[in-house]
């Protein structure tokens, strides 16, 4: 195999498994489900962030000061952001912001996760169909407040290094491991050349889709896509990446 | 042909020619040279927010002060941007600006402009190749700080509307319309099959730097890419697109 030169290739490059990930609570961030999947969860991480031990979980109030953490952080950055700001968006009490979360620091990465979205990726089947979900997936994360919430976190890296350092280290490097193994995975059972570049791969499918969102939901002609626009887009995208139906095997 | 399905099939869809382009003073906005092309350049284009007539012009403090334009509202965002502030950080006296700019808005929108680079784009030679010059020609505008000030523009649209739509007007639309024409053109000279969906192809393009950007940028095992590893990088990512060599015609 060519040594990995993509994006994705500066990441811990073993082939072998993922991390093993701690299963959330129900609705905790959890993305609307794409459609193509019901996926088996399997192996667990541990959470950007956890709620603190031993307190009482509300999936249904964290959910909604996530919401509100994301939305604050999206318009105002993360000098508008605290627990008081995001406590009267959410319209819940500031204790019970205490209760959960040990900082603003700890809530906003917890808020910015995408884990509870990837453990809604299919871990069996083709690696065609593991590459459409896995854009349907991220077209869902990107095309609401946190897509403008990340765009925010990689401007601010700029001039809050050390947020950005504890966002990449929680959040960015262990989805970028997920991918990469969707790709690994495909070429250990020979469904991808054994030359197949990962990085590149995944650079084409994350690049379309934020292209897609960037360009996309700023243009009055366009609205934001329906799940099924979502999923044939993907499908068209990753079947050219792949050169199907002239290149690779699919088993789907 | 297909009806174009992809982010850029909003954009009026005729197969004309682009639109007039006025050719930039030098070294106005100038990228660097990509090494792949000297191009020609053909046809003009109203700039996004020309100088006022009459003016002196003087590219050298032009272009200073056009990156100290980007660098202020990367940093800060229309809040903190202003003729002060950006001539402090030009280091040139705050007269200069208002002898070449009616507004911090005009001034921001011919900083933040693409058509110098894209008056570097071949205009003749094989769709591949204009492709693969896109793309290095993209990812050198979003490497520097062009790129944080655009995404920085794309967050403001939620909060300064009727900035963003300026800059739609002037700077997004006239570029994705001379992307558009490059895939067109090909399928006219028979390179790409006639259903081909420009815009999959340049969400795929324009994707992969956006992704090679956003995630490649913050690792620190990645360094800013140089110009050999661009077009390097640029070539594998449009090669696998077009799926050459089993796929496209190439010319070149």
């Amino acid at each position: 195999m060519r040594p990995p030169r993509g994006i994705y290739c500066g990441i811990a490059c073993s082939t072998g498994p993922s991390p093993p990930v701690i299963a959330r609570g129900k609705g905790e961030g959890a993305m609307p489900d794409t459609g193509l999947v019901s996926a088996g969860r399997e192996g667990t991480r541990e959470p950007a962030a956890a709620p603190k031990a031993g307190r009482p979980r509300d999936p249904g109030i964290e959910e909604r000061v996530c919401e509100a953490a994301r939305a604050v952080f999206a318009d105002d950055g993360w000098a508008g952001f605290g627990f008081n700001q995001v406590a009267r968006r959410a319209g819940v009490g500031k204790n019970a912001l205490y209760l959960r979360w040990n900082s603003p620091q700890d809530l906003l990465l917890q808020a910015l996760d995408i884990a509870p979205a990837w453990d809604k990726i299919v871990r069996s089947g083709s690696v065609r169909n593991q590459l459409i979900d896995f854009g349907v997936t991220m077209l869902d994360a990107y095309m609401g407040p946190r897509g403008m919430a990340v765009l925010r976190m990689f401007i601010e890296a700029n001039v809050r290094p050390e947020l950005f350092e504890a966002y990449w280290r929680s959040v960015v490097e262990p989805s970028l491991d997920r991918a990469r193994n969707i790709v690994l995975a495909g070429i250990d059972r020979g469904e991808l050349p054994v030359d197949t570049d990962y990085g590149d791969l995944l650079d084409l499918v994350h690049g379309a889709v934020v292209s897609r969102v960037l360009v996309g939901r700023h243009d009055r002609r366009r609205k934001n896509v329906s799940r099924a626009e979502a999923v044939e887009y993907m499908t068209r995208i990753v079947d050219r990446i792949l050169c199907t139906p002239t290149g690779v095997t699919s088993t789907h």
